[in-house]
C-alpha cells in the first residue's frame, strides 16, 4: 500500500471524552471516529485490524469443523418471546417497531434465530452434531457506553452455536472450542487466559471467559502460574492455610475499644496485624422462621464472597444482610463488636478463620471485643465453609502452586447452554430409536472489535500502540527520508516496496513527503510492529535502518539483505 | 470442501408464499432461510455465494483507489435532521429511540455519516480527492417486502462515497467508477448494461444505473444492440421516423363512432391499424389562469410519458389530468372523442404525430371521430415536443442503429450528488487560493445480496440455478457412486478431490453416500457450473464424466487427464 492512496489521520490530542488508553490511542491513531455514544466508524487504518483479527477468528472456526452462516441484525420479537427473553431481557435490548407496529429488536445476540433455524433444519440424529457461527453486527443498548470500542453499542462479533444429540457430545465440542478459542488468542498474538467463569445472564451451565491480561481489565482473575488454572476471582475456590490449627497459647480476654466499627479501626487501635482478626457478617437464613441471622466468619482482611455464602444451604439467596434491629435482638449488640461466643444462632466459619488460634472478635457488647479468643475453647465448633474471594498467595485449586491476582479484559465467552433454549423453542430431533429429544446446545462468542482495544489496553508505551504483528494494520512501514528531494531515495525505497510486496509482505511505504519527524511519531502512534527508514546517509554506504516498535535502538542493515532481515523478522516476531 | 462438513438443505417444493424464480431456487437450494418478511439468514450455501461477490467487489474497488472503511448500522437523527431527510424520507427509514430516548435509525444509506467524517477529517484540497467504500448491512422498510433478497428489508450494500475539490474531478471519478463498475459486473459473469437514470429521491444530478438483464426485471430499458446506449424506458428521449410528413391525401371526414371510447375500440371499429390514430391526452397548465387545459397528441399505439410532458414549460408538474367538467367547458365534448379541430387552447404533439397524415383523431363531439386528418391545413401547426416512451424499433438517440427493449434488475447505481449534502452539513475544504469551497460529492452503490437474486433471475432452468461461475457456491462437485461400497471409487475419488484442491480448484466432494439421482437433483438444484462423476463403471476403463451445467451430455474423460480438464473447463468458462 502506498500511504499516499491510503487515508492516515493522527490527532495530537484525543478528543476529551475519551477515558481509557485503547480508547485514546484508537482515537488518536485514526483508527476509529465517533458517530454517537458507544457508535464508531472504522477508518481505514482501524479496518485492516479488524479484517485481520476476522480471518484468523473464521480460519480457526472452519478448521475446527463450525460453518459459517449470517443471520439478520433486525430480527423479529416473535422469536424472543418464545425464549421468554423479551420480557428477561433488559433495557439493553433495543426494541423497534416496523412501518407496520411490528415488535423487532436490533441483536444483541442470536441464540433465538439460530434455534429456529436448527429446528426447521435438524431433524435426525444424523443430522448432528451441527455448529453454525457467524461474524455479524450487534448492538447491545448499554446505558452507559465507554472505553471506545471495549465497551461499544454496536460492535462485531464471531458468534457460534452447536446443536448436539447428547451432553457427551457437547462436551466433546466445548473441549473442541476450549482449544479453538485458546488456538486463535495464541495467533492473535495476545496474552491470555482461559478463566473459569459464572454464566452469567445467558444462561445453561458451564462457561470459560477467555481474557487479555491487561492492568486496566475490568474483571479480577486469579491464575496459577505455574499452571493452566485461571477463575473469576469471584469463582475460584479458596482453602485455608493447609496446615493444621495450633493450639491456644492465650486465654481470653474482654477488652475495651471505644468507637471502633471497622476491622482497620480494630487493628489499628489494638496495634495488632489485621490477620489476627476475625469480621462477623450477620446474613439472613432462608429455614423456618425465615430471616433468621445466621453468623458468618472471615478473617479480617478477607472479603466475604456473596456468591459463596448464598449457595450454602439454609442461607437466604440473594445473600441478604440481616437489619440492625434483628441482629440487636441476637446479639445484644451492634454491628462492629459482633461475635460467636453467646450467639445461640447459626455460625459459619471461612476454612482460613478454621485455622486460627487466639484471634481478635467481637463480644457481642457495644465497644467491646475478645483478644485470645479460640475455637472450640470459646465457643461451640462451627460448621465450616468457604466463604471467601482468593487473594494472591492461596493455594491453587488444582494443587500446582500459589495463585496470583491479574486483571484481565473479557474477549471470548463459551457457554454450555444445554437444553434452555431447545426447550423453550421446542428444538427437538429424533434419535436413534425414534424418539423425539431436545438437542444440547453450546454457544461461543468472540468480541472481535473488543478485541483491538483488549490487544491495545495490553500493548502500548507512552508513542502509542505496538500492535502484535498478527493485527497490526500493516506488518511493516517504509520510511523514505527526503523522497522528495532525492532521486536515490526515491528509487531504492520504490525497489524495497515492491521487493517487499513480492516477498508477501504487508508493507506500507510512506510517500507522504513528511519530515522524519512527524512519520516516525505517525508510525509510533499508529504502532506497526517493524519500520525501516531509508535515506541518503544510510544509503552511500549500501545501508538501511531497521528497528521494531518495541526495540530501544535502530539497526543497520546492508540494503542488498533488506528482504531477508525483514522476512526473519517477521517470522520470529509475534 | 467435504459435503458431510458442510450444510446441504434442499428443498422438493418452495415455500408457497415465494413469489419470483430467484427466490423460490434460492429457498429451495438452501441458499437462505426467512426470518422475518424481508429478512433473512444466508445459510453456508448462500453464504458461500454472497462472499465471493463481496470479494470480486473489493477487489475492483480497491484497484480504482477507493478505500474501505465501515460505518455503523445505528445512527443519530441529528445527522438525518442535518441533511432534512429526517423529515423527506418516508416510512421506509426505520426509526427507533434508545433507552435515553434518543432518536436513532437503521441506516438505509450513509451520506450523512460519511458527509459528517469528511467535514471533520477532510480540510484542505491537499487531501482531496477521496473515495471511502464500505459493504455494510442496511435495512430499508419496505412497504411490502417481497422477491426475496431482491427487495428485502436487511440487505448488504457496497456503498461508496467519493469528495472532490471540483466538478470536473467529481466528473473524472465518476467516470473511473462507471468503468469499475462495468469491469465488477464482467468479473461477476453477468449479462449487464449501464443505463442513463432518473436520480430518484437520493438527489443531485448525473447517474446511471446497472442493471442485470432478465425477462423478470422490473424495469423496462431501451438499449442499441450496436451501441453502449441504454436508458431506462422513460427517460430515453424519442425520436419520430426521421422522414417528412406525407401530404395530405384525403379529405378531412366526420365520421359516427357510437359507444367507442379508447383507441383500441376506435381502430376496431374503423378496421384500421392503430398507428394511424392520435390519442388526444387533456392535462393542467400552470400558467395563468393555473390549470387551463392543454391538448396533448400521441400516436394511438405509443405511451404518453409523464416525466417528459410535465417537464414542458407551461405544464404543472407533477403531470395532472384536466377534470372532465373542465374538458367539457373546453372542447364542447367528453374524453374519448376529443382532437385538436375547433380547440382554443395550447395544442402540444408528439414528434412522431408531427410526421403522420391522414390521421383519425376526435371531433370534440361525443362519439364522432374525423378520419383523413392533416396537420396545418385542418387545424393549426402545433408545438411539437417529445412527449412518449420510447418503443423497440425507435432510433437510438445516439445515432447508431434502432433500440430494443428489454427488462432489467438494478444491481448497481452511481450518482453525482454534487453539493447537495456538503452544503446541508457544511462539509467545506480551503482551495489552493484559501477560499473555502463545498466538497463535490459522487455516491456509487451495489446491491451485494440483490445480485445474488438477478443473476439466478437470468441464469436458470427447470432444474434450478446456473451460477456464473465466479459466485458459484463451488465451482465444482465431485459425486463418486457408490461411496459406500466400493474401494476403488472411495480411493480415486479421495485422490481426485485433494489434486483438486491442489490445483486451486474450488471443489466439493459430496461424500454423503446419495444415490446418484439424489446427488444431481441436489447440485443442479444449487447450480454448481461443473461436475464429476466417478463410478466403477467408467472406473474400470479408467474413466470419469464430466458434465457442464448447461450442457446437454456429459463427457467420457481419462481420470489421468481429469485435472488438467478440469481446469481448462474453468478457465473457459465463465
Amino acid at each position: 500500500m502506498l500511504a499516499s492512496r491510503f487515508f492516515i489521520s493522527t490527532l495530537k490530542e484525543a478528543p476529551s471524552d475519551a477515558e481509557v488508553t485503547s480508547q485514546k490511542l484508537m482515537l488518536r491513531a485514526g483508527l476509529i471516529r465517533k458517530v454517537a455514544a458507544g457508535i464508531y466508524t472504522w477508518m481505514p487504518m482501524g479496518l485492516r485490524s479488524l479484517r485481520k483479527v476476522e480471518t484468523i477468528v473464521r480460519e480457526e472456526m472452519n478448521r475446527a469443523g463450525a460453518i459459517e452462516v449470517l443471520m439478520p441484525a433486525v430480527q423479529p420479537a416473535e422469536l424472543w418471546q418464545e425464549s421468554q427473553r423479551w420480557e428477561a431481557y433488559g433495557p439493553e435490548l433495543l426494541r423497534l417497531k416496523d412501518r407496520h407496529d411490528r415488535d423487532f429488536v436490533v441483536g444483541p445476540t442470536h441464540e433465538e434465530v439460530i434455534t429456529d433455524v436448527a429446528r426447521r433444519e435438524l431433524k435426525s440424529y444424523r443430522q448432528l452434531p451441527r455448529h453454525f457461527y457467524q461474524v455479524q453486527t450487534k448492538f447491545r443498548d448499554e446505558i452507559r457506553p465507554r472505553f471506545g470500542v471495549m465497551r461499544g453499542r454496536e460492535f462485531t462479533m464471531k458468534d457460534g452455536y452447536s446443536f448436539h444429540a447428547d451432553y457427551a457430545d457437547l462436551e466433546r465440542e466445548y473441549r473442541n472450542m476450549y482449544d479453538t478459542y485458546t488456538r486463535i488468542f495464541t495467533r492473535l498474538g495476545l496474552d491470555f487466559r482461559a478463566v473459569a467463569a459464572d454464566t452469567g445472564s445467558i444462561g445453561g451451565t458451564g462457561s470459560h471467559e477467555f481474557h487479555v491480561i491487561a492492568e486496566t481489565g475490568e474483571d479480577d482473575i486469579a491464575y496459577c502460574p505455574d499452571s493452566d488454572f485461571a477463575a473469576n476471582v469471584e469463582l475460584a475456590e479458596a482453602f485455608g492455610p493447609g496446615v493444621a490449627r495450633p493450639s491456644p497459647s492465650r486465654s481470653l480476654e474482654k477488652v475495651h475499644t471505644p468507637g471502633v466499627k471497622t476491622i482497620a479501626d480494630l487493628a489499628d487501635y489494638l496495634k495488632i496485624p489485621v490477620e489476627t482478626t476475625v469480621k462477623a457478617i450477620v446474613v439472613k437464613g432462608d429455614e423456618t422462621p425465615a430471616g433468621e441471622p445466621v453468623l458468618l466468619m472471615v478473617r479480617g482482611d478477607h472479603e466475604l464472597n456473596a456468591i459463596k455464602a448464598q449457595k450454602i444451604e439454609g442461607i437466604l439467596s440473594p445473600l441478604t444482610f440481616a437489619s440492625p434491629e434483628d441482629i440487636l435482638v441476637a446479639f445484644g449488640a451492634n454491628p462492629g463488636s459482633l461475635g460467636p461466643i453467646g450467639f445461640k444462632g447459626r455460625v459459619i466459619m471461612d476454612r482460613t478463620v478454621a485455622a486460627m488460634a487466639d484471634f481478635v472478635i467481637g463480644a457481642n457488647d457495644d465497644d467491646w471485643h475478645y483478644v485470645g479468643a479460640n475455637i472450640g475453647r470459646d465457643f461451640e465448633e462451627p460448621e465450616v465453609a468457604d466463604l471467601r474471594n482468593v487473594v494472591a498467595g492461596d493455594p491453587s485449586p488444582d494443587g500446582k502452586g500459589s495463585l496470583e491476582i491479574c486483571r484481565g479484559i473479557e474477549v471470548g465467552h463459551i457457554f454450555q447452554l444445554r437444553t434452555k433454549y431447545s426447550e423453550a423453542m421446542c428444538c427437538r430431533f429424533l434419535d436413534e430409536n425414534g424418539r423425539e429429544q431436545h438437542m444440547e446446545m453450546g454457544c461461543y462468542g468472540i468480541g472481535v472489535t473488543r478485541i483491538l482495544g483488549a490487544a491495545i489496553e495490553q500493548n502500548n508505551d507512552a508513542r502509542g500502540i505496538i500492535w502484535p504483528q498478527a493485527i497490526a494494520p500493516f506488518e511493516l512501514v517504509l520510511c523514505p527520508v527526503g523522497l522528495g528531494k532525492s532521486d536515490a531515495v526515491r528509487e531504492h525505497a520504490t525497489r524495497l516496496y515492491e521487493s517487499l510486496l513480492e516477498a508477501g509482505i504487508d508493507v506500507i511505504l510512506d510517500d507522504r513527503n513528511e519530515r522524519p519527524g512527524v512519520m516516525f511519531a505517525d508510525w509510533e502512534l499508529i504502532g506497526v510492529p517493524h519500520r525501516v527508514v531509508i535515506g541518503d546517509r544510510g544509503l552511500k554506504d549500501g545501508l538501511i535502518e531497521y528497528q521494531g516498535r518495541r526495540d530501544v535502538e535502530a539497526l543497520q542493515i546492508p540494503l542488498a539483505q533488506a528482504v531477508d532481515f525483514i522476512r526473519g523478522k517477521l517470522t520470529t516476531a509475534s
